[in-house]
């Protein structure tokens, strides 16, 4: 059972009919607009309503912060790597996979598949052991991107990696000691795009694996940037690159 | 008072000499190689160690993850608008500065602060009310470049654009609904770049004070990155189009 919670994550589950969300609890006293559309999305969808007092709202998302809606939802469905695969954006010619080697904060997970979603990628790929899994903390923090966009666990990453290669993939992986700029390659044909973990970037055999290395000019003392952050920086340089190829961007 | 917490941000403090570091705190057992170097930085610098239970840093830290080390230090010395302007970063050209219009959550003032730290930027300017400001875990989320980089807090932010406008600044807005890329402007010259609050974006009357509004083209159904994603690749996009012109970088 996942809980997710918050107005947004809870009406981008029950559009996107992908949530699975099989209950809803209202915290009592909540009759705003947006607690409206709530309550008319479920009715619409035949998805029943409760209201409860508050104190029940906060055990259950152990005192997130809630909104004064929940949902309560069937196990989050991880997609295999062949659906990842085959769900190329509608309005690009070239597959993007985002590839995260062992990230553990939920935040930060949360914010990569948002930041995924936005550019349009295909899926999320995670490894099944020593990183976050997605949770109701993951949902919330992905603004619900995670109901629209395809996520896959694998049992062996560099597996996973080889498989890509096969299907046709390039795989990129970001690494701050890379000498070549995350804007030189012109990233045409399909991208699998690898983040490592936080601070300690991507394990060697992973690194080993990739085609390419890339690493973001910087200028500071502190010459890390958080790993969604630079996430967005690498995603948004391999489209802008690829949307310049004749064919890049339909 | 002000209390930074964890290893990396707290080493950061001590090294920069900017933190006002006036006692260090460590919980009682803590040995290892990351704590053995703070003591040395702490005698280097004359400031006093005392070892507690570890329960007395959970209580001055709020139970936050404080990795069994944290400094009590001096409360946060904000900047004037002078200091931050007169701040460019020793390689660059150009002058760059963030605007920020009423971020509200830590975590994103945090992280936004490290990546304009990291671009080089001269400093940050944040607004003195309805927005969040400089604490402990502000300093935690942007792993100590806030030792490095001046902020500002100003009680007009449109006097500060204009004040920025008269000092030849041109004032770029992060605006979802602007027509114009990221990627069109050449951003030579000094440049203002304001990002608006989380979900709501800058109020209005701070974007018609905007010379340009740009937007980052995306491709999902969940339309907006999270703030500190955004400015990233904003951040990136100027200091990438600056380095191409002849004089853009040194």
């Amino acid at each position: 059972m996942e809980v997710i919670y918050g107005v947004n994550p809870l009406k981008e589950a029950l559009i996107s009919g992908r949530g699975g969300v099989e209950k809803i609890v209202l915290a009592r006293g909540r009759t705003e607009a947006a607690i409206r559309e709530i309550r008319i999305l479920a009715a619409q969808q035949g998805v029943p309503v409760e209201v409860r007092e508050r104190s029940h709202l906060d055990e259950l998302t152990g005192k997130a912060s809630h909104q004064g809606v929940l949902g309560i939802c069937r196990a989050y469905h991880y997609q295999d790597l062949d659906a990842v695969i085959a769900n190329r954006h509608p309005s690009c010619l070239y597959d993007l996979v985002l590839i995260l080697d062992g990230i553990t904060d939920p935040h930060n997970l949360g914010a990569l598949i948002r930041t995924a979603h936005c550019f349009g990628a295909n899926g999320v790929i995670l490894p099944e052991h020593r990183a976050a899994s997605v949770t109701a903390t993951v949902i919330k923090t992905s603004a619900g991107a995670v109901r629209h966009l395809p996520v896959a666990r694998v049992a062996n990453m560099a597996r996973a990696l080889d498989e890509l290669k096969t299907r046709g993939f390039w795989i990129f992986g970001a690494d701050a000691q890379a000498s070549q700029s995350v804007s030189a390659p012109d990233y045409s044909g399909a991208v699998g795009l690898v983040m490592g973990a936080e601070g300690k970037g991507m394990r060697p055999l992973i690194r080993k694996k990739c085609d390419f290395l890339i690493s973001i000019p910087m200028l500071g003392k502190i010459d890390s940037l958080n790993v969604s952050v630079s996430a967005g920086i690498v995603l948004h340089e391999i489209r802008r690159k690829q949307s310049r190829h004749p064919a890049g961007q339909r």
